[in-house]
């Protein structure tokens, strides 16, 4: 619901000196025969015949003539916003058939027609395209829409025209941070217990891509004569050499693999060690690996129950998170930082400042909105006893890690199946251990399958020949055997993957 | 109104196979003797006295129970939204006198209260404190909230918990780039014609800093063996030297002032000319000055009719623009380049996707419809005549430029009546010119004063003194006896700061 508008909406019951009246009535139908005996009149009749009354939305909105304080809004935002979204929701399936979108008339010049995703086609993008080409280059986490669009009555985002106009939030103690997202992301944490967060510094930026470069500037010094070296066990994160270096700082450059440099000795230089836990593109668990006194940087995107069994709330110096990963709104651009070092936060910060001016109020308002749906989904239905064993009892519609876990658990099962006995492929196996979170034991199910190919040195071309597009091992310090696919596509694009890897494994030719 | 919500609508009405009625009473007065005779029935109602009924907002929706096209959504969103918005409008001013905001009941513990900024005080924010800190360091273009919430009906910002959750944008040809926002900036240079986009392409990015950053990036070289320099002439905007050196880069290094440089015997170096016009600090109008062949890139942040007459669409090869000092929105982060070379489009666009992989796509939806409206309060409305003459002459409620550029030349007024014959400060003098846009000679009116202390060789350090924060020539490249100080903020802030420097002239001690 809208911030804005909850807020007005709390001043006015407060202040007790406007009034308002929402009337909302789901599920009842209305005779129009109402309109001759009172004063009702409706324009606008597009309609001629009414088949379904599925809801009806009135606001009324009231003000005194002579108000004392004027300076207030006087409507129900939220409210109505709340019990049109209700009625979105009650629809059947997303726009599309979710495999597409609808064009807008200005630029497209096509009213209204869906427009479908790669792979998808037809009047409402309901045909698949049985050869087209799946494209699983990008860890896009568009499994979560389907989610989303279930909860949508607690997450729509609203912003007035002339809302978050400043560079400056409204509430800070960082300038450009939105305080009510820090306190979500916090609360957060809290609920999943896979971070601590108490007496910590939270920085958020445009995503964790930009977190990792204020992180980089934050542990270096502009005089120093060296460049730090930047360091990650291999399989690593492609985006961490390509990001470190596209610049050619002088403060940091990428120097591998973290086993390798730990052997040399380079060691006794400065370095900061990336670990990726659960790993991107593994989904191995990690643990610092060089045997020095440099920075670590904890990137734990992927530590959440979609993915893999929460052990215990991580308590590293500088951990990065995303909301990509966790809530699945990578369109957002929001990541944060929690620190132990008021001075890493400090300079962070001002690598935000002079990278971006802060980061997009826009994004940080709805951020957290989704964050704040998430943790309702866990607390707004809890017992009043409290009993920490009942919150992986309720009814799980409104729970986001239910969801994610559920459906990782599938496509990992669906996956694994296919490849069973596989002479072409082989997957990382992994041992389920007890989660804190669901309390009991569950499985690893990373964000990526980390394929490898058992009898071509190219799995990449291999797969591109089969019209399944992946990220070489080459880019993230392995062999060319191997490649990364997405697991976050959505469902039908994950089903036509696995049915053709497994054609592949039938005919071992081409299609 | 709400893109999403637009698209769906249009889907609707064009299908012809759901049925939408949207029935809006504004200004009716609503008898609840129409419940017993109807079936309407009301919940939740608040307020036992009804002094002044302002509005009724009513929608149906209605579906096919057995729809042979189920995936829709099934609501008028946008009307909704747009009669809500029209009902806010229509109140007296903006929350907490507009010099504050209400606090979270959730974060702040503290239901409904108005938390005033800085010089304002009371319970809702009305009472100015004389003695406070004036700050007036960055350019935070405040001054717009007031016609934004004079236009709220056509800026509501909708987004859904599960649209834009892709990193890739609906409809693109970059890949996270929303083709309307495109289309809406195209459409916005047309009608303002201050720069030329036919054939041209575009790059939106975070912000004109984050552009600035891509620029330098897309004209420089991974294998040059020596950094490019960076000039401006002096005195030149400030974030220039401060964010071409923070990271060090091997690819471009800050060489100053670009009129030294030119007499210098470097031009024969690469080198990259900023040339911002009108300028920042100093509201001058700016060409190129290194007689050399240097790449040059056009900071046009300020050509807009709210602070310089628009003497023609300009066609520099690397141009510039942002939406916070056009819209006045800086808390979107949201600028856009517009580029003569497609292989420089190409590697701004790769350096964004390193940098933060690509961009808010909320804020990008915020962005398109915000400019959507300003090109609405010059469009709408125009006779079939379509005569030029008439874009200037409409109702200028709902015409940004005319607000803008009104409330411009009424602050230099002020500024210039306050400062006339004073023995402490000068400020620059400028000749009117032709205006294409509104078709007369406008004066130039900055966005910020370059302030000059006549008999102080601090001019920061004087006004701190008497708590006006401001910026030091010393960070333009210039002397100390110069400031920049922002002429965007709220009125009565702006008020607060003639009224002081006017105080200082006359006793000529600090307060």
């Amino acid at each position: 619901m809208a911030l804005e508008a909850e807020r007005i909406g709390r001043y006015e019951r407060h202040q007790r000196k406007k009034h308002l009246v929402a009337a909302a009535l789901p599920n009842t139908s209305l005779s129009t025969k109402c309109s001759p005996s009172g004063n009702v009149q409706f324009t606008n009749w597009v309609s001629k015949s009414i088949p379904l009354i599925i809801g009806l939305l009135s606001t009324w909105l009231f003000q005194y003539s002579q108000s004392p304080h004027p300076a207030t809004v006087d409507v129900d935002t939220s409210a109505a916003l709340s019990q049109l979204a209700s009625q979105i929701a009650a629809t059947n399936s997303l726009p599309c058939s979710g495999h597409g979108y609808m064009a807008d008339f200005d630029t497209e010049r096509s009213l209204g027609i869906c427009k479908c995703y790669e792979c998808f086609g037809g009047v409402d993008c309901s045909q698949v395209i049985d050869n087209c080409v799946i494209d699983l280059d990008h860890g896009d986490p568009t499994m979560f829409e389907e989610f989303w669009f279930r909860n949508a009555a607690n997450t729509i985002t609203v912003i007035l025209g002339y809302q978050r106009m400043s560079y400056f939030a409204q509430s800070k103690h960082v300038w450009f941070m939105e305080n009510e997202l820090e306190v979500q992301i916090r609360e957060l944490h809290r609920v999943v217990g896979n971070a601590v967060t108490e007496g910590r510094h939270i920085v958020v930026g445009t995503g964790s891509t930009q977190l990792f470069q204020a992180t980089l500037y934050a542990l270096t010094s502009s005089d120093q004569s060296k460049p730090t070296n930047i360091v990650s066990a291999a399989p690593f994160y492609s985006s961490y050499p390509a990001v470190t270096d596209y610049l050619r700082s002088a403060l940091f450059k990428w120097a591998g693999d973290a086993v390798e440099y730990n052997l040399g000795a380079e060691h006794e230089e400065p370095y900061i060690e990336m670990v990726c836990s659960p790993n991107n593109p593994d989904g191995r668990i990690q643990h610092a690996v060089v045997n020095g006194t440099g920075h670590v940087v904890h990137d734990l995107a992927y530590y959440w129950p979609h993915y893999t069994p929460i052990t215990g709330a991580a308590d590293h110096a500088i951990m990065l998170f995303t909301l990509s990963k966790s809530t699945g709104h990578a369109g957002t651009r929001i990541g944060w930082a929690i620190l132990k070092d008021e001075r890493v936060a400090k300079k962070m910060t001002k690598f935000l400042e002079l990278n971006t001016i802060g980061v997009s109020h826009d994004s940080q308002v709805r951020a957290t909105q989704v964050i704040k749906a998430v943790i309702e989904g866990y607390t707004s239905s809890e017992p009043q006893s409290g009993s920490p064993q009942t919150v992986a009892q309720h009814s799980d519609n409104n729970k986001l890690f239910h969801f994610g876990n559920s459906v990782m658990h599938y496509r990992w099962k669906r996956l694994r199946e296919a490849l069973n006995g596989s002479s072409a492929f082989s997957i990382p196996g992994f041992q389920p251990s007890y989660c804190t979170f669901f309390q009991k034991d569950i499985d690893q199910t990373p964000a990526f399958a980390w394929l490898r190919c058992k009898k071509t040195a190219d799995c990449q071309a291999f797969l591109k020949e089969r019209r399944i597009i992946t990220r070489s091992g080459r880019h993230f310090g392995a062999g060319a055997e191997f490649v990364r696919l997405s697991m976050l596509e959505r469902n039908q694009k994950f089903e036509m993957l696995v049915d053709r890897l497994a054609r592949v494994e039938a005919s071992r030719t081409p299609d």
